[in-house]
């Protein structure tokens, strides 16, 4: 597990205000995989509704603020995302969009747009599973949050097995049902329009399944 | 005025197919202008409500799909921008959330977040007004979109006058409610914890408004 500023937190000598924030922040660490548990229960909702399997919950001292599941298809809204919806609804139940002092939880690394909005919603810690190679903006394929996030505190692979298993299902299933060609071809098409020929695009998908599990 | 791939297009010799594409291409192009004043009509909109002046509006095959305008504070909802909700909304009203072979048109240039979820909505083209010179995601200060965003032609410059002056005016009045230093602080502190004494604060945002127009 990548601990941030928590740790380093921990480690240095400090006055009262300081450890009050330090046992704050150790009650909260003690309470990750209780929280990350309530977000795959949503990522296993989003999977029962066969859209891609990623759930989070907000959290502030200790309560839950909101959930959200990722609801795309569903809501037929591309912004539709797990953290979106929860950050949001988040913001509604307390009458303000900025969240300052909130935890949130997903069960896989946010992608860029969440990204952003978890910062443009002034969340001050991110604690995601399972790592997202593809489209994560923190460690994975696109990993081009953290200029515009330098005050967000960051954690990740708490309780990430089951996080990736659920992903992995999902997308062995996903692809059961159309061809790997065709697949491959929609992944892609999107990142760059020379995708190339089917057999390109079937090396590619091959070459993409035996790196990483889910994607 | 930055032209980016159309440009191209326009000077390949081509068959019927990329001609019938050139002549639509060229048709946007004669009509920025217009759609722009749409998305500007927005903003003057937003700038009524005392939201920050921005508009956007999607434009497929000549026809407007959606608008937007910004309503962050109205709808207590920091991803409340114009090119999000104008996104939103266009593909609840088409029922489809790939909004291929659109064009958005932006007053002024969007935000990282914006960006990502205009790729995520499958938008083909972005032309937008006035650079945002601290939060802009593709000429100016978080310029992280491009990776993620490599199918999309940027066009930018169009009516930046108007979109600007705008926004100017509604910094300067908004300016002239709350000291100066309290606003700097704001403005700083979600991007630098350790955003220093007064003084400091001061001497930063002088320096910034003596740089830029409006931020």
């Amino acid at each position: 597990m990548h601990v941030g500023r928590l740790a380093l937190l921990a480690s240095v000598p400090c006055g009262p205000a300081l450890r009050r924030l330090r046992g704050t922040a150790r009650a909260c660490v003690a309470d990750d995989a209780a929280y990350m548990r309530l977000a795959l229960t949503q990522a296993h909702a989003a999977f029962a509704e066969g859209e891609v399997p990623i759930g989070a919950v907000l959290v502030r001292e200790g309560k839950v603020i909101g959930v959200g599941r990722n609801r795309v298809e569903r809501d037929c809204d591309a912004s539709a995302h797990a953290e979106l919806l929860c950050l949001r609804s988040s913001a509604a139940a307390l009458g303000a969009w900025r969240l300052e002092g909130t935890t949130l939880y997903c069960s896989v690394e946010p992608c860029p747009m969440c990204a952003a909005a978890i910062r443009a919603f002034r969340v001050e810690r991110l604690v995601y599973g399972t790592a997202n190679p593809r489209l994560g903006a923190f460690e994975s394929g696109m990993a081009t949050a953290n200029p515009f996030a330098p005050c967000l505190t960051v954690e990740s692979g708490v309780l990430a097995e089951q996080a990736s298993e659920l992903m992995r299902v999902f997308f062995l299933r996903a692809r059961g049902r159309r061809p790997y060609a065709e697949r491959a071809n929609e992944a892609d098409s999107h990142l760059d329009p020379a995708y190339g020929s089917v057999q390109q695009r079937l090396r590619r998908a091959v070459r993409r399944f035996t790196r990483w599990a889910w994607l």
